[in-house]
């Protein structure tokens, strides 16, 4: 392998990285081509109008990760199930064109009786393994449905979904809440007293049934005005996501995605007096790369 | 009093009963002019128009509680502080025609600087302390925003809301999840188990951002049929409503609303081991009439 593709591709973006074989990226690509946007069938045709001269590399190799390995993606690639290491991944990767263009595999863990599933963020914390050289950690992926994930000697033992951006948006534009706020929240901007007000009282109550109420409450005694209400409520529910979790002392937890995102969650588990580490969506290339290493010298030699 | 005309005026609805002065139903009347249909100034008309026959009767005196004393309603009747009895709530009504037409006041509930409001539940959990001689009792009133209510010596205590039926609905109609099911309950039809299953999982669970995941999942390894995924989600959402709630052993839990509704909440709290008896709307004119004996004699001669 003299040069890596690897892909991001997602419920609603597809994102390249062209890397050479010591790893670095040497450039990247990003497109509003998310699986939803790909009709059935349409997905050859997209993946050569956005990497298709990349491609034309002698030996270049292709790793894609993300909802296109799901039944509505290019390829279905079925579920490792936990305890896995990122060797089980790249045994078991789906090839749309063997040896050049594979599908990492999403992975399942089920917890008494109950399913859990992922697809891409397993790929991102293999890559956060690499860049941080951890063995053992808590790692968390915030976003639509944020990922807790327990690694242990380098596998993935266990992991949970949380719906907390889906709840907010629920709550931001559909909910009672939403007619006490400004309709976006460029509007309202950041306001990160009232986020943490609404953490620390996530992390000292039951529910978050009970606690969105408090932003109806607090806006109609006044103690908070309408611009404040979308931090408070952000503040809210990713409060509840933490309270949810069982954090012993001293244990490593690491935050991957955006900047804006991990910032938030690092200075709610500080409430909680957990530190953590921030890394950014580089994690993707670096998992996407570690597992391209473990293929097979045939495809690995140089072109 | 002659006669009292009992008024329940709520957001999407509002109702009348027509009582005796022995407290006995002697009708009822229900429209869909809740006040979010009422515009302000229209709430004289809209009552005469309900009501106008039954107020001609001498000496008639009308209770109304609900939204109808918000802000939005047709007079502001300002919340009283728990602790409360009902001779406070009837000491502090707000007359639209002094002596003649009356609002009951709501209840406001603070609890570490997070105030709590209800409007109309008050009227009903008196009316239930009158029908089944309560003096100490934990009070459950589900819907949209169930309220939860301590009643000690007659007077409330202390009370809060949980936006159950508000999260189901954003959760069956706007979530990923409502991808997997019919479109509307009537198609889903209900499903006894599927809902035990989901209040089981809520109960032994931290967090309903976790929980809601499983309906995706559960569908998606077809562990559980289409059909059944709205009556799991509602066991979820009760499920965890319930899983929130401090209740120590031998409490006496009564749930007040409609019977569909209130079987629901006792076969939930079944499974964590707590009775519950169950009582239907006329709560609401028990209430509002018992607040009504308390008036002045001037108010309460025979005309």
């Amino acid at each position: 392998m003299k040069h890596l593709l690897a892909v991001d591709w997602g419920t609603s973006s597809l994102r390249g990285a062209w890397m050479d074989a010591a790893g670095h990226v040497l450039e990247q690509r990003t497109f509003a081509r998310g699986i939803l946007s790909v009709a059935p069938g349409e997905f050859p045709a997209v993946f050569k109008a956005c990497f298709g001269d990349w491609m034309q590399t002698p030996g270049a190799v292709c790793l894609m990760s993300g909802m296109v390995g799901s039944r509505q993606g290019w390829l279905e690639a079925p579920y490792c199930a936990c305890p896995a290491g990122f060797e089980a991944l790249a045994a078991r990767l789906a090839w749309v064109v063997p040896g050049r263009v594979g599908v990492v595999p999403g992975l399942a863990y089920e917890n008494e009786g109950i399913p859990d599933v992922m697809r891409g963020e397993e790929t991102q914390v293999f890559g956060a393994l690499q860049l941080l050289g951890l063995q053992d950690a808590v790692l968390v992926l915030p976003g639509t449905h944020s990922k807790w994930v327990r690694l242990q000697t380098g596998r993935i033992q266990s992991f949970s979904t949380f719906m907390t951006g889906e709840f907010y948006a629920l709550l931001r534009q559909h909910s009672i809440l939403a007619r006490s706020m400004p309709t976006t929240d460029n509007e309202a901007g950041d306001d990160d007293h009232a986020f943490q007000q609404g953490v620390a009282l996530a992390l000292r109550s039951t529910s978050l049934l009970h606690t969105a109420f408090s932003t109806r409450t607090l806006s109609l005694f006044k103690r908070l005005p309408a611009n404040a209400l979308p931090s408070y409520l952000s503040g809210l529910v990713i409060g509840e996501e933490l309270r949810a979790q069982t954090l012993e002392a001293n244990t490593r937890v690491v935050i991957i995605g955006t900047e804006a995102l991990t910032r938030r969650y690092q200075s709610a588990l500080a409430l909680r007096a957990v530190t953590a580490q921030r890394i950014g969506a580089q994690a993707t290339w670096a998992g996407l790369w570690a597992i391209a290493q473990t293929l097979g010298s045939n495809l690995l030699k140089p072109a």
